[in-house]
């Protein structure tokens, strides 16, 4: 079976500030994030750009993740360079600087051997480039879609029409808020079901996430980490982890959505425990399902 | 087996606004929250002092709840009166007002016939006071403690005192972090439980509850209400369902803990969704446990 995903994102170097400890030119971007962790369940196909200063070490790194990186362009000019600082409370952060550079006229195209790709992540870009990846795709199993509050904001009609086009949305809560003007979680997910998609992600960072389908929940909560590094990443992780495991599944139902989104909370906290990629890259299976176990004895009486 | 639950706390009015309505005259304080919520599965005795403008129809309220009011003592002068507004996020609120009347001079008397209640609660009150409390009492099975940033930073040897001499202390995240000085929970658990409780709660409100026990942690998530009234007194219902639950119990381990915070957990979603202290007083067990099984359901695979 062709148990492929495509991921269509950013590509990015980060400049990361926390508390503790500053690192330079780290390896960025929602494409890297969850290709490295889907990487661990399932050949990933990565669409994205970068510029003729990407190292040939992290391509090389990529493709020893079994990651087909035919479709990420390398184009004449500078990687997109995002800059963070955190807070003492690590889950505020302040953005120092966006350098948008070759990713400013990102058109993603897809190659021709992805466009049969049975799973899409639609990484938080552009709704209107996420609806041209849609287009580009013959008929695909599953799709999944991230998006933030600048698009809720600045392009809401083109991200309404690509939200009516997937089969689960991951936004968190104040996105939620903010697309479907509800405070309360139960009329938020009302309202954003109703805009198409089956399943919906509510991600809550260190407070867990949710998994609504139909007129049911699921809840897992986040691994406690003794000691976060660096969050930058992690809902792309966690997207990894769950669309990773889903695409090694024969079917698509509530049952194998829910042990997806444990995966996906799994490999979240993998990435918060070191900067960058780097809690993701030297990750083994035995490694991701002893969190995986260790996410359920948390739950169980 | 005398299983009853001794609990000393505040007895209150509240006059309340939320986005919605406005109440006054409510019948509030952590004593009257625990009380009912508790009352659904042990015999409860309440300490307490109220003023002579409490009304009637609240005592024979609480002792058709199978709540003993001998140690609740009416005396000259006004009840406790708290006022407070919540925010269009409903998890926040601004105190209005509080004025202690005759709470100002409270000093806990146990009733001969309370000394040898097996469980006690020691709700948010002076810790000065709580260690009165537990010199009143003879040799108690099992003792719990809440308390809040006031005594954190003002009265912190005595609040250290009496957190050292109790078997469970239940503290919200941030009360965690100004206590021990750590942002990070784990770091913050294991300093806590130095300070001598066994188990420790987390309370996070709409993010759920840890339940911490030697080197192992718990997690409930909060049962998400389709419309919350007024999260006055959630924490004391909460305490309320857990502590009533464990007072049926023969033995007192983390198996048969895990089971009473699920319980708490539910008790303090049934008074999120009504003003005062509505949610907890027209319920049976049947109700209760079908709230305890979709909060299972919740996280089952």
């Amino acid at each position: 079976m062709n148990s492929s995903v495509l991921v269509v994102g950013s590509v990015a170097f980060d400049d990361v500030k926390t508390p503790f400890e500053e690192r330079k030119n780290s390896l960025g971007g929602s494409a890297i994030f969850f290709s490295v962790a889907a990487s661990h369940f399932t050949r990933v196909n990565l669409v994205g750009v970068a510029g003729n200063d990407y190292p040939h070490d992290a391509i090389k790194m990529l493709r020893d993740h079994n990651i087909d990186t035919q479709g990420l362009k390398i184009t004449a000019g500078k990687t997109f360079r995002w800059g963070g600082t955190y807070h003492d409370d690590i889950n505020i952060r302040d953005t120092r600087y966006t350098h948008l550079n070759v990713f400013a006229d990102f058109k993603p195209i897809i190659p021709e051997e992805y466009r049969q790709s049975p799973f899409l992540f639609l990484g938080n870009i552009q709704p209107s480039l996420q609806l041209d990846v849609l287009d580009q795709l013959e008929n695909p199993r599953f799709t999944a879609l991230d998006t933030m509050n600048l698009w809720i904001e600045t392009t809401r009609p083109d991200l309404i029409k690509v939200i009516s086009r997937v089969d689960l949305l991951l936004i968190n809560d104040s996105e939620l808020n903010l697309l479907t003007g509800e405070l309360g979680l139960l009329k938020g997910l009302e309202k954003v079901h109703e805009m198409g998609p089956k399943y919906v992600v509510i991600k809550k960072g260190e407070h867990g996430a949710y998994l609504s389908y139909m007129n049911s929940l699921f809840f897992v909560p986040a691994y406690p980490v003794y000691q976060p590094s660096d969050p930058t990443g992690a809902g792309d992780s966690f997207a990894g982890g769950f669309l990773g495991y889903l695409a090694g599944c024969d079917n698509i139902n509530f049952r194998v959505m829910k042990k997806a989104i444990v995966y996906g909370s799994a490999m979240g906290a993998f990435a918060v425990e070191h900067f960058s990629v780097d809690g993701l890259v030297n990750l083994d299976r035995n490694k991701i399902n002893a969190r995986f176990s260790a996410l359920r004895q948390m739950v169980l009486l």
